[in-house]
C-alpha cells in the first residue's frame, strides 16, 4: 500500500474534524458584516498550511478580503503545481430552508451538511491533506507546491487578478490545479476542460417619488414592477433564445465531435429532472441538456423584488422595482462585451415612464482547455486511482474566472479536478459534501502529486 | 356664529391631541403580531364614543378583529345617519423611507405625519367630534347617529358583511356617511359618487425542489422567476390594455356626460405628474388620466419577490417565485368573476415546467351612487360651508367594499364625504393629514348633521 494513501485513510477522522472547524466560520464574502469571519477563515487556512508543512505562509492583504499563500518547494528539479481554491462562501438565505444551521456542520447519512462543504472548503483542503500525507510518510513530496487560497471567489475575485499580476514570479509554476467543480456523477469521475463565463447585472427602476395607493392611482402611472416584468420577459423568447441584440455574435459553435462526446456521457434527462424535482426541463431549443449547460449561454433572473412581500394584501403601486440578472457565457463571448450589450439594450427598452439604472456587479470569462495536454492525462490517472474508474471529459456550466487569468498570466495549463457532486446544493440551502467523496478526494490529490511528479509531468510548460 | 362650529374651533388642540393618541396605536390589521394593538385601538374608539356622548357603546367580537358600535338616538323624528369608518391601518414597510416613525405622530409644516392619519383614523374621528360639538353646545344633535367603526377594512372587511347582515335592525338608518376618501384637490372640495372594486390574488410558482447554482444548471431548467415575469408581462399589452380573456366583458361604458364632467374638473396631467415625481404618465390608450382612474379597470403588481435580494451578487436559480397582483374593477365587473377569470388564465399560461398556485386574497365590488339623490346635495352644502366652495362630483379609483354592502343590505344611500388629499401618501411611507383639512373636516361633519337634520333630509328612504 502507498504510504501516503494509507496516511490519509488513517487520518480520515482528523481531516474531517479539521474541515468541520473551517466550516463553522461564516465567511460569506458578499456580506459586509462578515468581515471578522473572513479574517478568521484566512487565519485558519494559514495555520493549517503551516501545520501541513508549508513555508513562507502569509496572509496577503488586498483592498478586499485577504489571499492566503503558502509553498513547499523541497523537490528541486520536480515540477511545481499551484493549487488554487477559496475559503469564502455563498450567502445562506433562504435560511428557513436549511434543515440544520449552515454554520453548524452536521453529519447525516455519511454526508457533512454546511455552507462551503463542497464549494470550496471541502475541496481545496484535500490538497493540503495530500501534502501533509506525503511529508509525514516519506519526508518529501513528488511535486513542489504553491497554494493560493482566496476569500473573494464568490464575489468575482476582484483582487485576485492584480495579485497574480503583481506576484507572477512568486506564483511561477508548471500547472495549476483547481478543485472547485463537481464530478459528472457519483461513481463517474470526470475531468472538466471547459467553464462558462459570467456577466451579472443589477437593474433598478424608479417610477414615482413614493409608493402609491393602487386604487387612487392604478391606471394613471406606470407601475415599475409591471415595467420590469415586461422588460425581463422580453429578453428571452418562448424557445429559450436570448433576444438581446448581438448576444450570440461571438458564440463559438459546438463541434460535431463534442456533441457526440456529450451524447455518450451517462446522462438521463428523466433522472436529472427527478433529482432536481423539476416538473419538466426547459432550455434553448435545438440543444440537449448537457449542450445547453456546457456550451450554450444562458440568462437567469437571480433575484427580483418590488412592493409588498409580506403576509396578506397591501394595495400599493411600488415606487421602485429591482432585479439581479446574469448571463452564463461561452467562448468567445466576453463578460465586458455582454454587460455592455445588455445594459444598452435594457436602457433602450425601458419605458420613458420609469428611470432606469443598470449596474454590472460581477464578470468572468469562459475557458476551454486543450484536452490533449499531458497534465489532463495525469489528472485522469489520479482520478482513476482514487475513484476506480477512468474519468470522462466534461465541461461545467459554472464559472471560475481565475482559471482564465492563470492561463493568460502564468501561461500554464489548468487542471480542474473536482470531487464535488451536482447534488451538493452549492449556492443553495443544505449544501453538503459526501464523506466518501471527501476521503477519495484526499487520495486523488495524493495520486495527482505522484502522477505529476513522475515521468513527463503534464504540468511542464509547452514551448511552441 | 354657529355654536357647534365655534366649539370645534375652540377644541382644535384637544381633538388633535386625541387623534395623536389614536395614531400611536400600530393597528395594522394584516399583521398577526399586531393583535394587541388592534384591541387597544378598538378600546380607544369605544372610550372616545362614550366620551362624545354615545350610548350602547359595544366592542363586537368577530372571528377576526372587533367592530366598535355606538349610537346617539336622542332626536326622535329626525333622520338617522350611520357613520362608517375603520380604526385599522395599512402596513408600514418600506419603513426606511419614513422620515419619522409611522407610529410616532409628528407635526411638520402644519401636517400630522403618521400611518392612519388620513386613512382612516383622522377622517372617521371628525364625525365623533361633530357629535360632541352639537351635544356640548345645544344639548342635542340635529340627526340621530350610529357609528360602525371596524378593524379589518385594509384586509377586505371579511367579517363586516356578516355583521351588517346579522344586525340590520340595529343598523337601520336613513343614510350612511363614509369619510375615507380624498377631496379632488386642496381647495377643491368634492363629493365622491363612485368607487372601483378590487380583486387581489397571490401567485406562487415552484420550479425545482431547491435553489440551484445558475452556472451548473442555467439553461437546463425553467427559472420560476423568468416564468413569472413572462406570465405577468403577458397580462397587459403595450397600450395598457389587459389581455385576460373576458376581462372587459362586463365593463360599463363611460357615458358622454360623465366624460364631459371629468374633463371639466380642474385637473392637469403635468401638475399631477410633477406631484407624483413620475417621469411620464401611462395607462390604457384612449382614456384620460381621470377616466382611467375613475372608471376603467386596472391591473397592478403590488409585490413581487424571488431569489436573492440582498447586497451583491448571488448566482442562484430560485426554486420559487411569488407575486401579488390586483385588479381595480368598475361596474358591472364583479370581484368573484374577475378572480375566477384571472386564476383560470394564469393556470392556462403557466409553463408545464413550473407548479403554480393562485390564491385570491381580497375582493370587493365597485359602486356608483345616484348623483341626483338629496343626500348628496345635503353633503354638498356641508362641504361648501366648511371649505368655502361648492364641491365637484367625482369618482375615486380606490375601493370601499362596504359601501356596496350598505347599499344592498340597508337599502339606503351612501355619502362619501372625504376630507383627505391625494398627496396624503395613504398606503405609502409618510402618510399625513393636513391640519387645515382635519379642522375643516370637523366643521363639515358638524354642518352635515345640520343639513341632514333640516328640511327634507337627503337621508330619507326613497320609496319607489
Amino acid at each position: 500500500m502507498n504510504p501516503a494513501i494509507q496516511y490519509v485513510r488513517d487520518n480520515r477522522k482528523r481531516h474531517l474534524d479539521q474541515l468541520t472547524e473551517l466550516l463553522r466560520i461564516p465567511s460569506i464574502s458578499t456580506d459586509p458584516e462578515k468581515k471578522k469571519a473572513i479574517g478568521q477563515a484566512a487565519d485558519w487556512v494559514s495555520s493549517r498550511l503551516k501545520e501541513a508543512g508549508c513555508t513562507k505562509v502569509k496572509i496577503h492583504k488586498t483592498a478586499g478580503h485577504p489571499i492566503v499563500y503558502g509553498e513547499w518547494l523541497g523537490a528541486p528539479g520536480k515540477p511545481t503545481l499551484l493549487v488554487y481554491g477559496h475559503y469564502d462562501v455563498q450567502p445562506v438565505d433562504p435560511l428557513e430552508l436549511w434543515h440544520t444551521p449552515p454554520f453548524e456542520p452536521t453529519l447525516r447519512d455519511e454526508k457533512l451538511y454546511a455552507r462551503g462543504a463542497s464549494d470550496d472548503k471541502g475541496q481545496v483542503i484535500i490538497h493540503v491533506n495530500a501534502l501533509e500525507a506525503h511529508l509525514q510518510t516519506t519526508g518529501s513530496c513528488p511535486v513542489n507546491l504553491k497554494f493560493v487560497i482566496e476569500g473573494e471567489e464568490e464575489i468575482g475575485s476582484p483582487h485576485l487578478d492584480p495579485f497574480i499580476g503583481e506576484n507572477s514570479k512568486m506564483l511561477a509554476c508548471d500547472a495549476v490545479v483547481v478543485s472547485d467543480t463537481a464530478m459528472f456523477a457519483k461513481g463517474v469521475p470526470s475531468i472538466c476542460y471547459g467553464l462558462r463565463g459570467l456577466a451579472y447585472l443589477q437593474i433598478d427602476l424608479t417610477g414615482t417619488d413614493s409608493d402609491l395607493h393602487s386604487g387612487t392611482f392604478g391606471g394613471a402611472v406606470v407601475n415599475p414592477a409591471n415595467a420590469l416584468v415586461a422588460m425581463l420577459a422580453s429578453l428571452k423568447d418562448a424557445n429559450g433564445k436570448i433576444k438581446i441584440p448581438g448576444f450570440y455574435d461571438n458564440v463559438r459553435k459546438l463541434k460535431a465531435k463534442e456533441r457526440k462526446a456529450f451524447a455518450s456521457l451517462p446522462h438521463s434527462d428523466s433522472r436529472y429532472k427527478k433529482a432536481l424535482g423539476a416538473p419538466a426541463l426547459f432550455g434553448e431549443k435545438g440543444y440537449t441538456t448537457l449542450e445547453r449547460t456546457y456550451a450554450r449561454p444562458s440568462l437567469d433572473i437571480n433575484g427580483i423584488w418590488s412592493g409588498f412581500t409580506g403576509e396578506g394584501a397591501k394595495t400599493v403601486i411600488p415606487a421602485k422595482a429591482h432585479a439581479k440578472i446574469s448571463m452564463r457565457l461561452v467562448p468567445d463571448q466576453t463578460a465586458k462585451e455582454i454587460a455592455r450589450k445588455v445594459k444598452k439594450h435594457l436602457k433602450a427598452i425601458a419605458p420613458k415612464s420609469v428611470k432606469i439604472e443598470v449596474t454590472p456587479l460581477h464578470g468572468g470569462e469562459a475557458w476551454l482547455a486543450d484536452t490533449d495536454h499531458p497534465a489532463l492525462a495525469a489528472a485522469g490517472r489520479a482520478m482513476k486511482g482514487a475513484f476506480g474508474r477512468k474519468p470522462v471529459f466534461v465541461r461545467e456550466g459554472g464559472s471560475i474566472p481565475v482559471v482564465g487569468t492563470f492561463a493568460d498570466v502564468l501561461k500554464v495549463p489548468c487542471v480542474l479536478l473536482g470531487v464535488g457532486l451536482n447534488e451538493d446544493n452549492i449556492h443553495a440551502p443544505n449544501e453538503k459534501m459526501d464523506l466518501d467523496q471527501f476521503y477519495r478526494g484526499n487520495e486523488a490529490a495524493v495520486l495527482l502529486f505522484e502522477e505529476m511528479g513522475a515521468g513527463t509531468p503534464g504540468g511542464k510548460k509547452k514551448k511552441k
